[in-house]
């Protein structure tokens, strides 16, 4: 679908090139960052059906390698009126998940030596999560709840209208599926001592102040999981995963995450 | 399809919340910006067919809309579980294309009082290429060419395999499409003469200095247009616009736009 | 998809029928059952936008209700063709789904009076799992997971290949989501003690013999939940629902459902 | 379809399986019957491009083969992973379409030695038309149309709308295809009579009494087909193929024909 | 999708227009002729769902009924842009399936007053078959089978293969489906002789000359359907028609129908 | 699509063809003129996966030859049920591209040795837009705009609701993307005149009288290109390019071309 929103009825371009030209190329990276998305690049300049027999894709490191600047990533030869037509399309899904594991990594390093670790959210760009989901990994993360249909998470409107937590989740334990975890979103140490008494698997402590999050953890001892959640940058993340908590999610690392540069140069 | 992503086989944090409850709600957007994606979240916050007679959905303020902290953009009310289930994709949506019309914006207004113009480029995040380059205009950006379709541009490789700019030129004139400009990238002010001399109706000047380009906008002259591309930030955008060149395209406001962060709260 | 199967290239038959000429019809059940798919029905019958004023389509019951033999479950007016065109389709989604419906309601009724829930398998008939779940349901069963991507659940053949039960756990824990609880199936009261120990959420015992379910329950002690499993038939459910078991899984109520019998009669 | 309805965003317990484990395994019938569905199977259990070069997969009989309690009808070897995931898929198509072919062959065998012939109908489950048709055909039935559009057949409520039996055949003759036989259903002798001066070419004896069948058979002497339909079971089966009907069509063998059980097993 | 094939990304020459100006126009024909889709025209120019309240679209005549040059066809008023967009897509179809509704009445006007019907055939322009058999029936013709699945048609290389007339005729009636009646193409009178004797109940008379069709009508005197076929045009049509024949069937009604001139004008 | 729609459920008549009989075939013309289409033929002919080893399809010319009645245009070795199953639609391709180019053909032979280009319109058959455009290439013809969104043209309906052709032009110009070029249509030389100040690059003359024409060339001279367009024959075309317009735009070439006759034999 990304190929044909670009290509659409042909590439009007392709005029000034050769029709049987072969070219050989390479992918550079152009800043330093993690590499992702290698799989959708070979798919798109593979060599086709009818190519001449010495064109040929392939990786020169793998997704989640780091990679410095000037670092080739990928290499081929290939029809070059295919392969400008492709280009673009290809870069594009590189640059915007290399982004994505890239910030990731980041985020994942800046926790390094806790036992935090670094989930992602169902903040995504639409129609790019499971390409997303893959990035986050690919940079060290961990995966939340793919949607809405395996992962049960109580959250502040629901509790609103349930009337409480112990409510919401004696809803939820009677009627939603017995194979997944509750997870309960709490904003103050009091409401996370209610879920525990209500049997929540895990609590999410949301946009709560550090000292809080100490107190919940605390608290809380190994009865249930528990998940910060809520705003977190680079530059409070340490902080968050020293209050003890299991694990991190951020939001900024499917949404806002820039694109890691890269070109593709004919040699 | 963005919806189906989260939803998939259902929401299965659905059973806290009462199957007949309606809710009021509101959206609000949490820093300042420029809104953009209003039309796709009345279509995902839409009553049903078989909604209660009171369920509405409604715009606060238009696509393209400067925003500031605490501004609410969306109001409704609506079956509670059916919002909960399409809240997350509807504000994706609005936060995404809301991120690019606000980087958009960001250097339009660095150019103010100059005649250059901010254009996007292909650059875009796949699957997204229509919505973006919709959000590039709401924030007071144009657009380049939608794909290879509808556009005719001779870059740096192009010129290698058909050996020459005067060459790679004649082929597009001779067989491409005579209802498309010839738009030509050039690197050095030699190359600039040489796309002139040929025919050339817009000069893209790639990762040129500054002082080259007020050269190449003399030598133009008005005889072509003349667009600046390569690496352009908020720094430097002002004296590239100052050069004199009449468009300045940008591959950031679509491949690295931050979201602008909004809420859905319950009233 | 169901109905362009049957209808094709458009019904040949109807030229034996008046073109604009309006029917009243029923729907009856031709035996005792559970009823499921009215609404199903419903959009395959209603009125098309241009139908007549007083074309109509209607329940006389709801989903999930007992019906006897000779029961009116749905009417209406319709176009005579339209209706002879969808009729089928309409009753071979009814005549399933009941089926599935009044199967599943037979389990439940067996074992009435012990703790024992009934749930639905992976068994399903390709293409309708959706729906039979649903019909489930309605029969008074509860649903297992969705799918492979819904619910966690380390079978024999996992087992064998990750070298133990304990093996196969701890790679799951390490490397799932989260958010799933951790099924574990077992054939011996042995295996069960091993997969307690290793932090099992709930214990599938398959194929069991009764005595040895009954220790299974007494070895468990609500430490997990229990489910039996395995060519359980009605015969046999309810001595496996006295073992004191939480859930039992019948893959039968949907592969091997018998439809239940209806007509549509022009009055 | 039927393969991601199960799969979704991918099997949550293949972390209990080494990545690159490759396992042997057999496909074992659990009852007696006739096979059908193995091309189905191996569309889904075939070694992917990327497999080793010993995967394999492949029948150890054929699409309508009788087999015992205990045959192999399937083996393979295949990555574990990928086994494991598009198992049930692979069960659910053979165990419900081997349970198709094994309920129409009883009835083929019911009749032996009479010159009727099985037919199937459009009582079909909903979007499995084609396959279940296919069974049909594996079990020694034979099939009636596919659907609306491939043969005429002119009902009770067509007769009722039409104005009689006569009436109803010739508005068909005069604007249905010339290319179609046309057949009608009949629920008396005297009915027979009209429809064979009618010019029927198929004549449905649609829930007559036995004796009424074969006064019919004698009326009708070889000038029109006769097909004998209506809640014909396998006690009743062969006393309606004595009667001298061509064709006997039984709507159970598609959509009340239990699973013929199975299970794979890794060696 | 045809729609979508000349609007894509948009129309570039909609901003010589004002947004909200609406429009009054009307679609005239240019040639006599017969008229054929304008219910596909409806669906194009109906208004939209946020249309101005004085906006319509409506027939002023009806598909099949004879014009002249200069009849308005239909008229409207709506949103200019949008008809602008759809106007072209419009006119492709009333022109095209026009143009086979004249071409297929001229042949059957040829043919007034002899029992011969016009037939189409298989020869259709990709992806219109229901469209243009639609067109032949507004026309005054009639349809031969849609396709390949619902009609029996025994050719010449069928006939090769098989070994002869009566081996294609015994193989099809015993493995094919008893509903269909059964076409054999005959080229010489021998043939069809032996393709009575073989019980055919159609029989095609293919590219045969006056005389020997003349022959076929006496030798089948009513015992199975003549059709004639191959090369027929508007020159020779009556004379085939008046051997006797009950069909005549024309390839190029569908393949070779030039367009009816329209256009489209604002009031 | 095209075969779906021919093929459906099935080739009914493939009964009369022994299933693994495989048979040489040959495509032959029946007529003078430019073959197209080959590429979809050997797309819908080529032996399938699990064909015999010794069957082939190839071309025996290329798309754009020119061919005389009896050139065998294409060969192969196919499973003959497979064969007769493709074999219509792989024709009705053939035939109706062919069709095309050889109509395109005869325009630009007839304007052979004056500057003119004959163009393709928009005036195509619903569905084979882009078949279409590539079979005028095949037959010497150039492509106009594939559809809205590629090309700009200002026609009579826009001009009015603008105000103007300066209006209408100034309108474009602003709002529209820059890499087109902006054609307007003229049906006066004051008109054209009006056009060529206000700047257009394109200006096309419509339905205008020959000795119009030439002024309009004259008055031009060289700052615009000129389209002439309106019901331009095959016997008025050379006239018309004898004025000295750069191109010749014709919609009968795609909306009224006969298909070139073919028939498939078997050898």
């Amino acid at each position: 679908m990304a190929l044909s929103e670009d290509v659409g009825n042909g590439d009007v371009s392709r005029f000034a090139v050769p029709q049987d030209m072969v070219a050989d190329y390479e992918i550079e990276v152009q800043a330093e960052g993690v590499i992702c998305g290698l799989g959708i690049a070979l798919d798109l300049l593979s060599p086709l059906e009818n190519a001449e027999e010495n064109e040929y894709a392939e990786y020169k490191c793998l997704d989640g390698d780091r990679v410095v600047q000037g670092t080739t990533v990928f290499s081929g030869r290939m029809n070059a009126r295919e392969l400008l037509q492709n280009e673009r399309t290809a870069l594009n899904f590189l640059m915007h998940l290399s982004g994505v594991a890239t910030f990731t990594r980041k985020f994942v390093d800046a926790v390094r030596g806790t036992k935090a670790k670094i989930l992602d959210t169902r903040k995504t760009i639409p129609g790019l999560r499971s390409a997303q989901k893959y990035a986050v990994r690919c940079g060290g993360g961990f995966n939340h709840r793919i949607g809405l249909f395996d992962g049960i998470l109580i959250k502040d409107n629901h509790i609103r209208v349930a009337g409480g937590v112990s409510e919401a989740i004696r809803a939820v334990k009677e009627n939603g599926p017995h194979t997944l975890k509750i997870e309960v979103e709490c904003v103050t140490v009091a409401q996370v001592d209610r879920a525990l008494s209500a049997g929540a698997d895990i609590i999410m402590l949301d946009n709560m102040p550090i000292a809080e999050m100490r107190d919940a953890v605390g608290i809380c001892d190994g009865q249930a999981t528990l998940e910060a959640s809520g705003g977190i940058s680079l530059q409070t993340v340490r902080s968050v995963a020293e209050t003890g908590v299991d694990y991190i999610s951020v939001g900024a690392i499917t949404h806002s995450a820039p694109a890691l540069p890269m070109h593709l140069e004919f040699r």
